[in-house]
């Protein structure tokens, strides 16, 4: 294999890249020597040497404890339970969070043989026995494994104290109804309010 | 901007991935350092090290003239005439042509200001002059402008002598005549022949 061949072959790894994109992006690359190529070269190299883990939260950054969770300005009663990195990135876009973060690493599954051990469910526990922190927001995904890791973590954490809250589920803002699925809607129903104002 | 950042922005220049894509494919890297990571960044340093440009055809390769040009099995007096390496690729993924190829770098555009010296058509009218080439195959997408470059140069080649084809048009194999366009089957229909056999 040469190095055009290797090149498509890892790229082609990437999710969101097939082999017939992967060769588009390889002569792009190719194209691009030093705009592009280069300097993606050496931020992957970068990264590979640099980031990691941090130890508290499981964030991805170049420091450890993280930059989230060394924050002052940040709540620190506040914990919001995600399952992986993107969905702290989702939340953190919004901007509308002030809290820390914890996050699991995945989900519980029977299917996949995933235990409490397997996520970061101990350190999360531990976490909130220790500090003083007040409530915990479960922001898992709306699956099944979701739901089921939330609950799991629910009666886990009952004995700490701490206050357990759930996103709110419903109709998403520009949402039509005609669109959603039944699920969203039953959702939606069940948590109706009176209009505010 | 981080080390993260740095890496998503680089990588959402990548055709085919949007911002969303290449933060997911940024963590698919961080969660496979050392199986995809590093490895791509070295096959990225190796290739931009090492491939380049083949001063013959404009194929991308290590070796300059590339193992196209240099085959003594390929026949030197076919030439097929290709917009961009990824159409050359494209032919010899078929493995039904034995020639060898002359890579233009694009196509004539009025729009773009490409002119005829901005593409590798001098190279291919001198290549074409000098060696016992006896057949070019114009494969030129059926674009407007990939015919017009195609019509620019069978005018620059007819001096040559060289013989000029085209690729046949028509129905794709495979293909359903309700999907396909008007050109297409117009095309089709111009070009019919008796069946085979």
């Amino acid at each position: 294999m040469n190095e055009i061949e290797r090149l498509i072959a890892l790229l082609a790894r990437l999710p969101g890249l097939g082999p017939r994109s992967a060769r588009r992006a390889a002569l792009a690359l190719i194209k691009r020597r030093e705009s592009l190529m280069e300097p993606l070269a050496k931020a992957l190299q970068d990264a590979a040497a640099n980031i990691r883990n941090c130890s508290v939260c499981g964030n991805l950054d170049t420091a450890d404890p993280c930059h989230i969770c060394t924050d002052a300005r940040r709540d620190a009663t506040l914990l919001c339970v995600v399952e992986e990195v993107a969905d702290l990135w989702a939340l953190e876009r919004t901007g509308a969070y002030k809290g820390r973060y914890h996050v699991l690493g995945g989900t519980l599954s029977a299917i996949d043989g995933v235990g409490p051990d397997d996520l970061r469910i101990p350190a999360l526990v531990e976490r909130v026995s220790a500090a003083g922190i007040d409530e915990v927001v479960l922001a898992t995904n709306l699956t099944v494994d979701g739901q089921t890791t939330a609950h799991y973590i629910t009666e886990r954490l009952a004995p700490t104290g701490a206050r357990v809250t759930l996103l709110a589920h419903g109709v998403p803002v520009g949402g039509e109804l005609d669109y959603l699925d039944d699920g969203t809607l039953t959702a939606a129903l069940r948590a109706r309010r009176a209009p505010e104002g």
